[in-house]
């Protein structure tokens, strides 16, 4: 069977896979800095032959969409990249989107080895990026590569995206999507640990202002506490949170604590011990289900900040005010009886040889984006270890992401169909 | 009576203390700046032919006290002056204290006139202290003068003290007392709009740090929000208000709402919107009141945050933490049925011809060191705004400052006695 010809092949260019991660780990692609990892993925997919297309997201063209967050002003010398391996027709298309951009390598201090080394040691490559997410890419293109190289021909349409600013918001994503890229099933390989992710939690930034009125803390009675105001805000969001869990009865959520939080990250107001407290700011992520339109959340934090301050005197007068700032991620759901699903169930047990886990995730992805923006059923798996994504000493299992680029090669041929 | 004779006496030279008001005013004597202003006190008492004592605090002498507040590593060029008026003997001693130091100018774009011209307009003195307190230190320099030429001689010795660094917690009426200077009574100036305040709040500055455990925000409930934690001791401490409040009986306090305030002024905490806040501090002021000691309060609010941390699973391992750091201004009382309360409402009558309005004041003065390290009667009674102390146009009338330079005046008279 030709899929084994294919696995055969991944298994003997493990070695080439690994130096090809090193090389994109070496390329440090934080924001703003994706071109010389790009310049390795633009040679590698004209290397397999792939139809090759690069360009400069444009602010103006992102700025059309409902779901762009303006994370810079200018997107110039950050390149998108896509490969499209054609189809001879007749088949079912695929995207294969990973993102390019990493996170800065924070304390270089609690790293062992250098961050941007791209070091191989028993049997993992360490470095920022490994796990979140090139050794994802290093799985996708190892898969399009056995296919070419084991001389099977799909039936339809491979489209390889290699895009940034998934870090700040999805602008990468949105862009390629934008410029026309769709297909009838997507996959983003971010660190799964191999569970597939069939929904994902999306989420929003928020700030929540309260007012107070300033006194001398000798006659605090004289003003009015921003901070005991604060109070009464954080008590009715932990409720809001409450009523929105409940509503949640998706079993997938079964044995989760709270499937989407309201995060209250970070707290901050008043400016002098002895002074009573004028202004409090209250910062948070609100997680958004897979089900859920991100308006409909924005509208529902909203009316829960004016109804507590309808119920106080001073707030009612001096109204707490919400605004959404910052990042956000898109949630995105796709049924477990979905084709797609089947499809990928299918090709993991091939290689695994035990059922894959299902689940959704906690966190938002580019999913959200190619589901919302592009339609495209989407699906979320790759190798990784998620805990490791952003922390020092990042790392990713070679053994894992061999494994993924076999379940993607197997994935490729079931969902594109092949020729004889 | 000898008594209008002195009266007269302040009524005639009353363009003479606005211009040294103005000249004290004109030297900025912001925290280590004291030596201009100083210098022109110390000349005013050699023209009054007092004997003066000039000195530089000493660190070493004042860490031997309780009382001391550390604001500063050294006190050097920042001299404490006091004057002495030799009784006859057979009479009363009386202290009069009155700082020397003003808090900053702040903005000086909120200013009409320059903060340290010193402008006379329309009967008010404007600048930085002419309320608090160089205003109060010129009453009282009046009144002695106006005994001395007018031919009065005091039984009492009558000691004047201009001292640093009042804003920042006594160190320098500490280092009076601490070198001896001792009275029968005294009086402070502070601006008190001829209130006579028996009774002074006292306050400390404190620091509750509140831990928890750092997740990310969409599994939140892996980590332990700092922040819900700190507001469980928020209101832990509110109900401590709450209860000390309740004790207070004194009728002086009736109509007052928080006789003696907790205000938590100030929160921070968390660091980022979608991750678990691991840490949380409020910074606040806890009002001591007149009957109080500082330590019993330390050991109560202690007492209240190790309560609340005590019945709450994660900060029973992990109890949030209180610290007193900064200011503090220690509380005293004097009795109305004290003998100097007595000669004081007398005085105040006799000049003003209505009883003077005796109230418990919500700030701290230096009263409380001369009260409880000098065991001095001390009361408190000034000319000048309350509510224009540490504030742009900062001013005094001069009609107010003349009005107490009689009560003073007046005051020795009674409380040193004279000779015929």
């Amino acid at each position: 069977m030709s899929f084994s010809k294919a696995s055969n092949y991944i298994d003997s260019n493990t070695a080439s896979a690994v130096e090809l991660l090193s090389r994109l780990v070496q390329q440090a692609s934080t924001q703003g800095n994706e071109q010389g990892v790009q310049a390795v993925v633009i040679e590698k997919l004209k290397s397999l032959g792939l139809e090759v297309d690069v360009w400069d997201p444009e602010y103006s063209v992102l700025a059309t969409s409902l779901y762009f967050v303006p994370s810079r002003n200018n997107f110039g010398g950050s390149p998108n990249v896509v490969g499209v391996l054609k189809g001879t027709g007749g088949g079912k298309s695929i995207i294969l989107n990973g993102h390019i951009d990493v996170v800065p390598e924070g304390d270089r201090t609690k790293w062992t080895h250098d961050p941007f080394s791209g070091k191989v040691v028993d049997g993992r490559v360490y470095g920022r990026g490994t796990t979140d997410m090139k050794g994802g890419n290093v799985s996708m293109l190892l898969a399009i590569e056995s296919l070419i190289r084991s001389g099977i021909r799909l039936k339809g349409d491979v489209i390889f995206e290699s895009v940034i600013e998934e870090e700040s918001g999805g602008a990468g994503t949105l862009a390629a999507t934008l410029r026309g890229y769709k297909a009838d099933a997507a996959i983003i390989p971010e660190p799964t640990n191999m569970k597939l992710f069939i929904k994902q939690q999306g989420s929003m930034w928020f700030r929540v202002t309260v007012e107070g009125r300033s006194a001398h803390g000798g006659t605090r009675y004289e003003g009015v506490s921003a901070i005991e105001k604060a109070v009464l805000v954080h008590q009715a969001i932990l409720q809001l949170e409450a009523r929105r869990n409940a509503r949640i009865t998706d079993p997938l959520y079964k044995n989760i604590p709270i499937p989407v939080p309201i995060n209250m990250g970070k707290i901050q107001g008043g400016s002098w011990p002895s002074s009573v407290a004028d202004l409090v700011t209250i910062e948070g992520r609100i997680g958004v289900a897979p089900s859920e339109e991100m308006e409909e959340v924005r509208k529902e934090l909203r009316a829960c900040v004016q109804d507590i301050s309808n119920q106080d005197p001073w707030l009612k007068d001096h109204p707490a005010k919400v605004e959404f700032f910052g990042a956000q991620w898109v949630p995105n759901a796709l049924e477990e009886t979905h084709p797609f699903v089947g499809v990928m169930k299918k090709s993991f047990e091939a290689v695994y040889q035990k059922p894959v886990r299902i689940e959704a995730s906690p966190w938002g992805t580019d999913g959200g984006l190619l589901g919302k923006v592009g339609g495209i059923p989407t699906l979320i798996i790759g190798p990784g270890e998620t805990r490791m994504a952003h922390y020092p000493d990042e790392y990713i299992e070679v053994k894992e992401m061999i494994g993924a680029a076999k379940v993607f090669s197997r994935l490729l041929i079931e969902w594109c169909g092949t020729n004889p």
